[in-house]
């Protein structure tokens, strides 16, 4: 066995261990390395001895050796990385309600509902101009139309615009109009792609894929962090597993896990993570909980009537009730969310 | 029931269908589409209708209309059940703590966390005495001797006694000591031994099966309840996904969907549910905020020499301010959760 | 399509959704249960009408009918497609063999492995000379370089050669040197590339993302047909599960399923599938058994020292082991794969 | 990084690792175990280094040192196990095939299936009398009765009898009738009921369940063995993956993957692995080309009217063709399936 201590273990916490080791019967090598400290545990394999190790005290882990992303991890930079675009603020306390329709599908539709979400307390606009839908059959977005009325729900309210991105080709165009912009869960690995937004100006928030690590994700954000582009916000937004009476599952203890190995802000969709608009508030309430930076939720004026992502959409009144009770959990847990009547242009 | 018939099915296929359909005891819609026919089956639910159906001749899929559960079902009772047993209280706005170490390892360590934990604000004691281990070679559990000295902790402190039981068995013996009976994850199909404690007079803590579906888990409630014991927790502790690095994955959208779906009360156990404590108090918090009726939570007076667990166990100071977190969340939303003082014996 | 009602749905829901499918220009069949009320939908299928649908009031769930993919499906076209270029020949009946590094590396290298593949009975040349790699930090492949080492591999073996292309605006360089294009896994669902791919002349190896459904797989290719390429081959390659033994869990009851919903040929990669080399032969061989009509497997002339993907690469005598026991099984079951001597330039 | 050299590995294969390591910039310590030899490489992280060491000569494993199974361990006995009982022989090139209904329904159900499938060349006759039923409302089977019918068919046919037992206080009763105990998926970690069948004199077949990992399943397997039970089949029957298509994924590659790992038989079940009677031969034969020892398969006279399974079982003419393309794929792979008119009482 490897037991791994923390970069700043003290000799003490070593010497430590090591006698935990001895303790278990086992012969301790000490190996000290460039970075770290291992201690490799000899002889025959006692029970317990692993779990038991692992809460040690400045035992990181007890086997695997090095994270593979450097720029992304806390071990490089250890404060929270905050993210300010115009309206919208990220990270280091600061909690960002991203809100609006899964797709731009009018000058009625997206300028309503940015009143009424920026109303309710919402910091930015969401809105799909370029939509990556499964079927080649269904709706596809706006395109440059969709870009153009969210600029003008951005010039009539002050919200800031997150848009998707979807092809490297794309990457100007949208970031013309845009003040994120949005690499999706399918497009996590597209690797082209992560290298054009990291060449762009603006932040992205990137989205977990479906099947994604970890490791994977802060290795896609590595990408774009690698091309010089610092502002990178995670997303969590659900994973494919055997469950069927969610559209995805989505696991908040990657809001605190990230916490603890990136500086990176990380926002959670409640939308996308259930699949339905009857449970999208409390998971949203329970992101804040765990401690997101963030929320991205869908919202539309008819959600019966949506273009798409209909069912997992809340009306105006189902978003306000939302946002109040996450702000009430938010200011419980010490934390901050600006409240509707602060936000000015 | 929804008989869905290829797109190429023959009349007399589906003419046959329709007599198997009726005879079931069953009405047959036959609804010729543009492209297939479907065949509505109408009636009260048969057992093996679907299962029988799905392999006639000519047909594609069978779709079920109806929840295959019945007395956990919301829609026979509407209103939410709250279960009291001693000290602890859960369901119906009543917010339950339940907290111990994973294994009763001695007089001193259980008396010394129930003390500790119930000053923190628990409302019941948690504690294996039969220990299902993945090993052969992994510690057991004192058995009976565990049994006892929980009870012991009971009598010096008042909180009621969770504990596990793994055998039909045993069932006598540990109802004989503990005032709820935990059924493990691995055990939530263990037929028999749902049957068993559906028999006994103890309320019933049911853990999720590691890869169970909500149908599955309401089913096996169903089991208990279905022998007349109407006190049945459910307990989400998580699922097996590909997620790595957490020791399951914690699927928080499952408090709202159930409490949606059954009136019975949900409990999380965020310790199996992340298998590090360094993440157990963020999910305890996400969960109260997600709605759950309670918390079951590993606590240990000294995690790194636990005989099982000790790296997701907590400490009592870690215990403490977890609880005191959950607190004003349960608060902020409206919910009570006792505070330590307020318990007496 | 069917809509089924919650049990305590009104009259006046029931009568809402019945104008709402109507509205969709479809005609409604309302059969009242027992228990609840279904409205079935019958019509062509419009677009959005299930999304949309679900999130009418008093619905519990809307249940499709039909497939959603068309060109692709068995029902349009019932006779398997046979694809043929060059020296590899895939699908009804007859068994393809594309064999190659995981990365080309060096003239040397691809030429080796060429010879080596194609003496041991391969149809068909794989190596990549863009390689998708999850870190930035990774062997990125040698770009166009790679390509013109593939052409000449080609030209002293005869081998038509697959490789991957990851990027819209690499489509045509790509185009200009391979016979087949590959899109990767992780681009399964970059729809702006399966465009791309569809307007070139090539035939495409589509793999399964890692958590793709069939109905996912079957649109991606949708999307590439619905352009006017006819030629699309689907490869399996493993999924992301909870198994850590393998590095994918590789599903090989997709081959039949899949010969039973399309008539696209599907070939097997077990390399990725499983992740170890000491796995592939036998997959290969279930593969074959299953009713794949090809394979794709990793060969290195040194898997120690490749520069990607060693630990799942077959060396020369494994690759001639395998393709050996492959073809007395194919043989067994009436398929005829060509053995090395009766291939020619 | 830690790379764990085999148990036999030679001084040189040591010696080239260590170079390896070194070649790698990093500085190597060799630890001789009590067991085996680890080497600690430290330094910086170098791409592919962990990948590149994996498939290094001797090398069995880079990081986790010790498989926690012992005597289920191939590496504890090398040469497989043969189970012979009665008409039964499985292991060691020698290939059992297990046909039957999922529920003893009727003597004439399971008689004539008893003999159809012996005539087709079955070796064991497989049959439900305690049912593990997800709704406490599905027929639960005959009981002690189906034990005297499956006792009966073996009196006329000559096959042993294998079957369910589902608690510790039927272990008794169900090893009077069955020549094979069977502990299903859903009670692979009831821990008291495999001490129980491993106090039993009868051979077990321990299914796998659906979130089993590798390591539990053989440490499910070693609680029965640590009882002085040394004739334990494992079965693979299929994972809970996010998959639909079928009822289960069935990933094959666990049957090498266990011929590796342990020395004990491993059988596949392709019905409840499929779920859907038109993908059962298609996997049947491809399990025989992975490697599998046996198959175990649903067969019932008339699918459409069975109590239970229907839609995955064979009627007995498709069973027999698929034991014809399973006979001739083992004798391509130079295995030995008995054809039916060898076999005798």
């Amino acid at each position: 066995m490897i037991v791994v201590m923390e970069k700043g273990a003290s000799r003490e916490q070593v010497q430590h261990m090591v006698e935990r080791v001895e303790g278990l019967g086992l012969k301790a090598h000490v190996i000290v390395g460039t970075e770290r400290t291992v201690i490799a545990a000899v002889g025959e394999k006692r029970e317990h001895a692993k779990e038991s190790l692992e809460s040690g005290p400045g035992v990181a882990s007890v086997l695997p050796i090095l994270a593979p992303y450097k720029v992304a991890s806390r071990e490089v930079k250890p404060e929270p990385t905050q993210i300010t675009v115009g309206s919208l603020s990220l990270g280091a306390g600061s909690v960002g309600l991203i809100a609006g329709p899964c797709s731009v599908e009018s000058e009625e539709q997206i300028v309503s509902t940015a009143r009424a979400v920026k109303a309710a307390g919402a910091t930015a606009l969401r809105g799909g101009a370029f939509k990556p839908r499964t079927s080649p059959y269904s709706f596809q977005g706006l395109k440059e139309q969709g870009l153009k009325l969210l600029a003008q729900a951005r010039d009539e309210t002050g919200l800031a615009v997150v848009t998707e991105v979807m092809s490297t080709d794309e990457v100007d165009l949208v970031a013309s109009y845009a003040d994120v912009l949005q690499v999706g869960a399918r497009n996590m690995q597209n690797y082209r792609l992560l290298e054009a937004v990291g060449n762009s100006k603006r932040p992205v928030l990137l989205k977990r894929g479906a099947s994604a690590t970890m490791d994977e994700l802060l290795l896609a954000a590595e990408y774009i962090l690698n091309e010089g582009n610092p502002n990178v916000i995670l997303c969590e937004r659900g994973i494919r597993t055997f469950e069927e009476h969610t559209r995805f599952t989505l696991p908040l203890a990657t809001v605190p896990y990230l916490h603890h190995k990136t500086h990176l802000p990380i926002v959670v969709d409640p939308s996308h993570g259930t699949g339905h608009a009857y449970l999208v508030a409390d998971m949203a309430v329970a992101a804040i909980a765990a401690g997101a930076d963030g929320l991205i939720v869908e919202v539309h004026p008819d959600p019966e009537r949506a273009l798409s992502d209909g069912y997992q959409s809340l009306n105006f009144a189902q978003f306000r009730e939302m946002a109040e009770r996450c702000r009430r959990v938010a200011e419980a847990l010490g934390k901050t969310m600006a409240p509707a009547e602060l936000l000015t242009r």
